[in-house]
């Protein structure tokens, strides 16, 4: 993660301690989307002059409780000097076998598509940063979860035990990843953009933005959440298994198809959605 | 490795592939000082807006090759934008056992202090580049060595199974490295400069700048040869493993004291000098 590019620092975008903490998220939730249990992670660290000890510090603390939070050990790395702040997280996650691993390309047609969670706070977070919208009560859930992902390992290794055949990990958002997806596979995911489960505050700002809240929800990068492709067979496994391994739950937003591979987000009267264009970075 | 702090890559400091093998070089050669075998490799590559992509191709290509070289699997990473070229390598070296490794800590009064290869190409590469010097045929393998370090993962190796106490790589140059020992140990290095050993090339470009070859040779950062404290009568065994090992020999420069922890750099008489404020960057 560099600053200017994947986060700011200014005017209360982030603290030292939430870009610590994002940036190992980031990192750990790729290893969530592949089933792996989280090993070992390596910082490296690059300083602008004139940063203050006392922040780096703070942002090596964000990240400690998240590692700790989630049974990572932060084994070494190395603080250089940089032009801007640059954090950089490597993660080795450990399976029993590679046969435990899920990668992207399995997804095969039949297939229900779900997702962890609820998808959006992280596109309030930026419309509330941007100043496009009012910062409100009802924004306050969606900019913490923003600040503070957490990256779904619990889930993504239960969602391998019951069978997923593909699966990937929301940092772009579910627009992108998905295509990912599909075209790892080579098939077609079908989204129906009113099933995707939204982030409280999603329906809020979408409203005051005048756009409807699919919108915010499957253009938001980083919410880290899992777009994951089992059989219909093993779906209600799948239901269970995330139920049973943490806090959130699994939706089913989609179906994949023979097809062109990629992804056809359709509207509720089943009619194909382009979002190009819509940003999803904060 | 950071542009413009680690490696410039303008009018032939350095190409896209030698920044590759370096960043990977540097990296493993913290493994080869604690006597680790190169295991995995992860990449971050930040791109700056521009950065053509045959470049970034001949970067990993040069990274490639060192790996190949030195048994090391690059098993991962990723491609951020960045304002500036950065290449991070995260490397995890193995041993059998914990005992097998060796620290910066070990070195105990009675000690002989040594030194793996020749000392000073990446000074003369500075001067040369910087333009202080005249690039003749003298200089050429010392360019070519400071272009393409070599990691001394099979000295270091070697060194730990002959009993090495304590054992650090020179990347910011023997006269601040020996004083990480020292401090790390609790005791005093003494280095006699006028035993250092002198990369072909140091004696001649001193000579132009009109100063001792071993002011070149204790402060030239990025050389990765290896600094080893071993007991006196293991001394003969660590000087035969290291024969063995590879292409490089062990010579002897000092010997550690009681007294105040870091190093005292000695010239002839026997009188501490001192290289503070001399330029070991390139």
């Amino acid at each position: 993660m560099v600053e200017g590019v994947h986060f700011r620092l200014s005017e209360g975008w982030a603290t030292p301690a939430e870009v610590g903490h994002r940036a190992l998220a980031g990192a750990l939730s790729d290893l969530a989307a592949m089933g792996a249990q989280a090993g070992e992670a390596y910082l490296l660290l690059g300083l602008p002059a004139g940063f203050d000890e006392g922040a780096a510090l703070e942002l090596v603390r964000g990240a400690n409780a998240l590692a700790a939070q989630t049974g990572t050990t932060i084994a070494g790395g190395d603080v250089v000097s940089a032009p801007v702040l640059t954090v950089a997280f490597t993660v080795v996650g450990w399976a029993q076998s590679e046969q435990e691993l899920i990668g992207r390309d399995g997804a095969r047609p039949g297939d229900l598509v779900g997702v962890t969670g609820a998808l959006g706070a992280a596109g309030v977070a930026l419309a509330v940063l941007e100043g496009r919208v009012t910062e409100t009560a009802g924004t306050e859930a969606a900019m913490a979860r923003a600040r503070r992902p957490v990256p779904r390992l619990l889930e993504g290794r239960a969602l391998a035990a019951a069978g997923a055949h593909a699966m990937i990990d929301l940092s772009d958002g579910l627009a992108s990843d998905a295509a990912h997806i599909g075209r790892a596979g080579g098939v077609a995911l079908r989204v129906e953009l009113e099933a995707l489960p939204l982030q409280e505050g999603v329906a809020l700002v979408s409203a005051e933005l005048g756009i409807p809240p699919w919108q915010l929800a499957a253009s938001s990068g980083e919410d880290y959440e899992l777009c994951v492709c089992v059989s219909a067979q093993d779906a209600e496994r799948a239901q269970q298994a995330v139920a049973a391994a943490g806090e959130v739950s699994l939706t089913w937003v989609g179906r994949v198809e023979e097809g062109a591979p990629g992804v056809a987000l359709t509207d509720a009267a089943g009619e194909v959605v382009s979002l190009a264009g819509f940003e999803h970075r904060w």
